[in-house]
């Protein structure tokens, strides 16, 4: 009995705390390959082509934009980000499940790409919460704190589009539900290949 | 956000290994009831009715079966069981899950009352693999394990019916893959009641 890979889509309101139950999460597994990233950003000293993002200039870029080579894609600022789809499929086809952290909007457009992902949303216990993690990281603006309670009161309202819902209440409990979800589709009869 | 409870259906071929696994899986958590059945059987000495098993007379029992109070009933030598709808339904309907361990032909007329319930299929790593355990158990004569066998063999045909298999390798394993599954189906926003 195998199996086919399963893309799992990590998404949820921006400073909910995805970014660091990926990282708990893949530190302590080796049978998920993370997806990696197509960027027109320059590379930093210590980042690699191929292992940290793919790096590519701007006209590559929009070449396999137009060619609909990534499952999303979207411009930060002056940059280009993505996430090339070949990537993702040659690895399901090898029966190795992929992970892919992204925000609401991406999440949303690659689940018109490939709706047979399992789509997890990371809730915040409540909103009030989400203000007060925005508020001690420190890193934001009390203008762009506002803003994002906005756009998190708006991206809440996507929870039921999603497979699953998790809510960070607590860092440990919250990667061991992840994990769970992991180990449960891997289970699933729909994506087993009986003999 | 609160949620609806979830009915776990614990199934497989006889000898499997699932009783071992509920054991197990039941000992370490107080967040799951246990189905109760009914049966006509007396009690024994150390078994309290409504905790081992709801204990009637077999006039009741037929009585019960005609008013489509049971979830699946099943003949066994000349005693009858039975799971009570209304233990599991009142259970859910405060937001308890329910854990019910059955075999492959319980488990059909279960699905067919309550398909929304989540199945769980543990299976042999293979089909001698079970020989081998049924052998090992020595509870059984030859010719009764070669009954089980060819048994074995039609069961393992419904496990396209259920909405998960687990492969009972390793016990510990096996267990968490089972606590997998009911932590996932806990996430699942379907199973939530969104305020």
């Amino acid at each position: 009995m195998s199996r086919k890979g399963i893309l799992f889509v990590l998404s949820g309101p921006s400073g909910v705390g995805k970014g660091t139950i990926r990282e708990k999460l893949l530190a302590d597994r080796s049978d998920i390959q993370v997806s990696i990233s197509a960027t027109t950003r320059p590379p930093r000293v210590d980042e690699l082509n191929g292992v940290h993002y793919f790096f590519m200039d701007e006209a590559s870029f929009i070449l396999k934009q137009t060619r609909g080579e990534f499952l999303e894609s979207a411009k930060v600022y002056s940059n280009m980000y993505g996430t090339p789809r070949n990537f993702v499929v040659a690895n399901l086809i090898n029966g190795k499940d992929v992970l892919l952290e992204i925000d609401i909007q991406g999440a949303l457009q690659v689940k018109e790409k490939m709706p047979e992902g399992i789509f997890i949303f990371i809730s915040p216990p409540t909103i009030e919460d989400l203000l007060l993690r925005l508020c001690k990281r420190g890193k934001d603006s009390l203008e762009s704190i506002e803003e994002r309670m906005a756009s998190c009161r708006e991206e809440m309202s996507y929870m039921p589009d999603y497979d699953y819902v998790v809510i960070n209440d607590n860092l440990d409990e919250a990667v061991k539900r992840v994990e769970a979800i992991i180990i449960a589709e891997r289970c699933k009869t729909r994506n087993l290949i009986l003999e």
